[in-house]
C-alpha cells in the first residue's frame, strides 16, 4: 500500500490527527487503494467510491466506537475498514476467510451492526440511541443512509417513531443522497429528494450559515443549537418545511458531500442539535473512476475488473439473463405478463424487458413487501405479473406472499434468484431460506430448475399451468453441466438411473449436477444408485416419494437450511408410507454459511460430487 | 333486522336510491344493527361506528365492484357487508360457518381482497389501479385506510410508487383519521396528522371552497380538477405543502367524516382528479355509541358484552395478562427490561407495564420491521428488550429476525403472543405459522409454555440464561389444566407418564394438555402411552428424540403448519437416530385454518383429545 497518508492509519485516532489541508490528498489515496482492490476482487465500488470525504468527515467528528456509526446495507464501509484495523488485510476483501464486503461484527468492534439488507440502520441506531439516553450515556448514534435506502418501508417506520423521541436523544441520520439505488433511483421521494436540492436559496442559505456558525468551536455550537431549537424561525423564516421536519427531525443540507470542510463543519452542526437530526449530503456514486461515474449501476456491484479499460472479465450468461430472455419472449407473446422489480432490474437481467415494455416494467425501489402485494394488485386487476427478486430479499415479503398472494388465491409468478450460495457476499446473502420459508406457506408451488432449460419450461407451466402463486427459484450460476442422457421432463420430478436400485439419491436445483457426478463416481466403487431429482419442491409429489420406498437407502442433499426444509418434508412424507430403510438428510445445519467461493461453500456442506460420494459410501460402509 | 331503509338493501345500487335527506336515519339504523349484533358476537365495534357515514358515501358516489373499494386490514368493513348481500347473514358474524369479520374474496365479489393484516391495501389497490390504466379500464380504485395504518412502512413504499402514477391512474386513498391504531396511535405522523388538521385557514378554506365548487356538479368537477392541476397555484397560495404532496400526490381535506353530504362531494370532488389523491376524513372511532367513544381502545376488538351497560362478559385472566404480570415483576427486579409493542400493548397484557414504567415501554406503532430492529438496537446498547407481539403479525418481521437478531447474535426476547388457534378471527389471524418460520431460523432459541406457570419459568430462562434471540410463544387461552401430577422442570422437555411404553405422544403448547387427557383415554382402551413434553421446539434436544427411539409408535401433535414445521424436524431426527418404528405427524395440512370456536378447530384438526385418541387407537389397531 503506497501513499503518504494512508499507510499510517491503524484506528481512527490516526485519521483525528492528519492536517485537514492534507485530507483530499488521503482522500485521493483512499481512492487508489479502493479501485486497486476491487478491480481484484470484486465488490461495492461505486458507493464506496461515493463516501470517502464522508468516512472521513465522520472519524474526524466522532470517536467510534463509543460514537457509534451505523453503515446501512454497509457495503459502502470500506474505507470505515481501511480505517479501523483492516488496512493491512484489505486484499482478502470478500476472500475465504478474509474480510467481509460488509460490515461484520465479530470483525471489528467499530462495526455496530453487521450489514447486507436495507433500511434497516435507522431502527438500529434509534434503539441505541434510546439505550444511551436511558443509561445516560452523551455518545452520539450515527445512522449514514443512501437515498435508495430511504425508498424502504422500515426507513420510514423508524422515522415515524423516532421523530418524537426530542431533546437528549443524539441520533444524527446521514442521507447520503446519490441519486441512486442499485439502479437510479426511483418513486416521488427520489423527486422529491431532487426538489429540495434545486431550491438555490435554500442551498445557499445553507452553505454560507453553516459554514459562519459552526467554524467558532465554542460559541458555534450554542448559536447552531439556539437556531434548530427555534422552530418556528426556522421552518418560516430560512428553511422551508420538509418532510423530515414534518416528522419531527431537525433538517439541515444539502451539504456537498465532496466537500470534507463543509462535511465536517455540517457534523459539528448536527451534534449540537441534541436531538434527532437528518442532515442531508449529496455524493456522487463512482466519484473519481471515470467509467463508475458514467455507469453507476455497472459498478455498483462488480466482479474483477480491468482498472485502465473498465472492462469487466469475460462471463458467460447466468440464470438471470436465460430468466430476462424468457420474460422478453413472454411479453411479446402474452400482453398481460408484467416484470415487477426491488430495485434489481439489472441484476434480475430485466435490462432488455424494461427498454422494450416499460409500460409492463415496473421498478418500485428497494420496496420487497410493496412489490410483492403491488403485484397482487396487478393480479386482481387482470394482469400477469412477475416478481424478480433475489432470494436474500424477498425474505422482506414473507407475510405478504401469505397473506396478500397464497390467502388470496392469486395467480404472481416469482422468479427467486441467487437460491442457494452466492459465494463472497458471504452471510447475510445466501439464498439458503425461500426453499424452507416458502414450505411453511400454504397454496403455492415452487420449481427449481437445474439448467436453463428447466428454467425455461418451469417459467411456462409456472405462467400457464399452474393456479395460485408459483415460484421458481434458480442459483446464481451460468447454465449447468447435465448429462447428456438426462431429459428434463418438466413434470414435478424425474427419475435419472435404473429406479430399481437399493440407494436413491434425492436433490433438486444446481445439487443435480454434482449428483449426477456422485452417481458416477458411487458406481465405480460398485454402489448402484439412482436420482430422484425433484423439480417441483412444493408440494413434494407423493409419487416422487414412492420412487424411493424400496431403497435401502435414501441421502437428500439441499442447499438449504435443514430446519423447515425440502429434505425434511420429504422424510416426513417417507414415515408417512412407512418407509423402514435409512434416510440421511444432508443440509445447511442451521447456521449462516460464511463468504466463500461457491467451490468452497458446497464442499464444506457435503453438496458437491465428492461430498455427496463420501457421505453416500461412509453410510454403506457402515451397513455393509 | 328492523328500520325503515336497512332492511330493504340488498346491493348497493339500493343506497343509491335512497333519498340523500334520508341517509342519517340509515345511518342510525346501521349502528344500531352493528351494535346489536356485535354485542352478541364480539368484533371490532369502534372502528365500523366510526365510518358508518364513509361507506354510505362511498357506495352512492362509486359502483363496487366495478369501482373497487380497498378496506385496509377491511375490520372496518361491516357496513360494507350489510350493503353487499350479507344483511341477512349478518348475525352469523365470525360464527363457524358464518361471514367473516374482515373482507373475504370467496364471500363476495365487492371483497376485492382478502384482509387482515395492515398497511396492504394501497399496494394492492396501486396495482389494480394500474392495471386498469394499461388495460383502458376507466373504473376507480379506492383504498381507505386508516391513520393507524399509516405508521406501517408499506403504505409509503406504495406512496413512493404511486406518487408518480401521474394522470389517467384513477386512484384514490381514503385517510380515515381517528386518531388510533388498536390504541391511540403513536408516533410523529400522528403529531402532524393533528397539526394538518388544526390548521384553521386550512380547513375553512377547503371546506368553503370544496362546498362552492363541487356542489355544481356539471360545472363544479372540471373546476375542481383545474385547482388539483395547478399544482403550484394549489401549493403556494391555496394549500400548504403536505407530505402527501410531496410525494406526489394531490391532497384534499380533512372532511367531516360524519357528514355525508360533505363526504359524498369530497369524493366527487376526487374522482375528477384523475390522478392519485389522498382524501383526508376526520371520524370518531366509536361514534354513536357512548361507551365505545370514550374508550375506543376497548371496544376495538371485543368479545360479546352487555350493550346497556357497556361492560364484557366476565373474563378470566388470559396467557396476555400472565405474561404482563412477569414483564412488570421482571423491570422491577431489573432495570435493563424494556417492552416494545407494535400497537398491541393492551392486547399483549402490558398496560400496568405502560403504566409503570413508561420509560421502559415502546408503541412503536404498526411496524413490526422496525418493532425488531429497534429492539435490536436496544440490545446492542445495553438493554435487555423484550418485544410482544401477535404471532400472525410477527410475520411482517421475518427478515428481522434473521438479519438484525440471529445474525447478530443479540439477546431479544419475543413474546409470542396468540400463537395457534384464534378462533373467530379466522384464516388471517391463526397463529399457525410461527412456529415453523422459525424454525428454519439458525441460532435462535424458541420455548412453547403450557401453562402460567410455564410461561413464568421460560420468560425467566429466555431473560436469564439464553444467549442470543429466544422466542417465548403461548396460546390465546386462559390458563390450562394440567394433571396435579405433571411438575413442569422448566427443562428442554419434560417426560410425563411411564417412558419404557411402546407408544409416545409427543407435543407442546397448549395441545399438552389435551395429549394428557387422550393418555388417559387410551389406557381405558388398554393402550399404554407416555408423553414427551417439549418445552423447547427450537432447538429440539436429542435427548428428546431419542426417548422416542425405543417405541414402535411414535405421534407428534402440533397446533401449527406441518411443512417446515416442528414435527417434521422432530421425524428428521429420529431418521438420523434410526428409528424403525411407525411415525405419524398430526398438523395443519398446508392450509389457512378457516374461522372456528377454538374448540371446533382442535376437533377440526385432530388436536383435541378425542382426535388424538382416535388417530392413536386407528393406527394401534391397523398395526396390531
Amino acid at each position: 500500500m503506497e501513499g503518504k497518508y494512508l499507510p499510517y492509519i491503524n484506528c481512527p485516532d490516526d485519521v483525528k490527527r492528519i492536517n485537514e489541508d492534507a485530507l483530499p490528498v488521503l482522500a485521493q489515496e483512499i481512492r487508489d487503494e479502493l479501485m486497486q482492490t476491487v478491480s481484484k476482487t470484486g465488490g461495492h465500488l461505486a458507493s464506496n467510491l461515493g463516501v470517502v470525504e464522508l468516512t472521513i468527515a465522520l472519524h474526524r467528528v466522532f470517536s467510534s466506537p463509543d460514537d457509534k456509526i451505523i453503515w446501512d446495507v454497509s457495503h459502502q464501509s470500506y474505507t470505515h475498514k481501511l480505517f479501523t484495523g483492516r488496512r493491512e488485510k484489505f486484499d482478502t476483501l470478500r476472500q475465504p476467510g478474509g474480510i467481509s464486503g460488509f460490515t461484520r461484527r465479530n470483525e471489528s468492534e467499530h462495526d455496530i451492526m453487521s450489514g447486507g439488507h436495507s433500511s434497516v440502520a435507522l431502527s438500529a441506531a434509534f434503539g441505541i440511541a434510546t439505550a444511551n439516553k436511558i443509561e445516560g450515556n452523551a455518545d452520539y448514534t450515527i445512522a449514514v443512509i443512501g437515498d435508495g435506502a430511504f425508498t424502504g418501508g422500515m426507513v420510514y417506520e423508524a422515522l415515524n417513531n423516532a421523530g418524537r423521541a426530542g431533546d437528549g436523544t443524539r441520533l444524527i441520520v446521514v442521507l447520503n443522497d446519490n441519486e441512486m439505488s442499485i439502479s437510479p433511483n426511483v418513486g416521488s421521494l427520489a423527486r422529491y429528494f431532487a426538489e429540495m436540492k434545486a431550491t438555490p436559496r435554500y442551498v445557499n442559505f445553507k452553505s454560507q450559515t453553516e459554514k459562519a456558525l459552526t467554524r467558532i468551536p465554542v460559541v458555534g455550537r450554542p448559536l447552531v443549537k439556539g437556531i434548530y431549537n427555534t422552530k418556528t424561525f426556522v421552518k418560516n423564516l430560512i428553511y422551508n418545511s420538509t418532510m423530515f421536519e414534518d416528522l419531527g427531525f431537525r433538517y439541515m443540507g444539502p451539504v456537498d458531500g465532496h466537500n470534507i470542510t463543509n462535511l465536517i463543519n455540517a457534523l459539528e452542526g448536527a451534534k449540537a442539535v441534541n436531538a434527532p437530526v437528518v442532515l442531508h449530503i449529496n455524493t456522487v456514486k463512482g466519484k473519481g473512476y471515470e467509467y463508475a461515474e458514467k455507469a453507476p449501476t455497472a459498478f455498483h456491484g462488480v466482479s474483477a475488473f480491468n482498472l485502465v479499460s473498465g472492462e469487466p472479465e469475460f462471463s458467460q450468461p447466468s440464470f438471470s439473463d436465460a430468466f430476462g430472455k424468457c420474460m422478453v419472449e413472454a411479453a411479446q407473446r402474452d400482453d398481460r405478463i408484467c416484470c415487477v422489480t426491488a430495485a434489481m432490474g439489472v441484476g434480475c437481467g430485466l435490462e432488455e424487458f424494461s427498454r422494450r415494455f416499460p409500460e409492463r416494467f415496473f421498478d418500485v425501489g428497494i420496496a420487497e413487501q410493496h412489490a410483492v402485494t403491488f403485484a397482487a394488485g396487478l393480479a386482481r386487476g387482470g394482469m400477469r405479473p412477475v416478481f424478480a427478486v433475489y432470494s436474500s430479499f424477498l425474505q422482506r415479503a414473507y407475510d405478504q406472499i401469505i397473506h396478500d398472494c397464497a390467502m388470496q388465491g392469486l395467480k404472481i409468478v416469482f422468479g427467486i434468484d441467487r437460491a442457494g450460495f452466492v459465494g463472497a457476499d458471504g452471510e447475510s446473502h445466501h439464498g439458503v431460506f425461500d426453499a424452507a420459508f416458502i414450505n411453511t406457506i400454504p397454496d403455492i408451488t415452487v420449481m427449481a430448475p437445474a439448467s436453463f432449460k428447466e428454467l425455461e419450461m418451469d417459467l411456462h407451466r409456472a405462467l400457464y399451468d399452474c393456479s395460485g402463486p408459483v415460484a421458481v427459484r434458480y442459483p446464481r450460476s451460468v447454465d449447468i453441466v447435465l448429462p447428456e442422457d438426462f431429459i428434463p421432463t418438466g413434470n414435478d420430478f424425474d427419475i435419472y438411473g435404473d429406479g430399481s436400485k437399493k440407494t436413491a439419491i434425492v436433490t433438486y436445483g444446481r445439487c443435480f449436477g454434482e449428483a449426477c457426478k456422485a452417481k458416477k463416481m458411487l458406481e465405480e466403487k460398485n454402489i448402484e444408485a439412482f436420482i430422484i431429482k425433484i423439480n417441483t419442491v412444493k408440494p413434494v409429489n407423493n409419487l416422487a416419494v414412492k420412487a424411493a420406498l424400496s431403497c435401502d437407502r435414501v441421502f437428500f442433499f439441499e442447499e438449504g437450511q435443514r430446519f423447515g426444509g425440502i429434505g425434511e418434508t420429504f422424510g416426513d412424507k417417507l414415515f408417512k408410507f412407512d418407509f423402514r430403510g435409512i434416510y440421511r438428510n444432508v443440509a445447511i445445519e442451521g447456521e449462516f454459511p460464511v463468504q466463500h467461493t461457491l467451490k468452497g461453500l458446497m464442499s464444506m456442506y457435503s453438496l458437491d460430487a465428492e461430498g455427496m460420494f463420501n457421505k453416500i459410501s461412509e453410510e454403506c460402509d457402515k451397513n455393509g
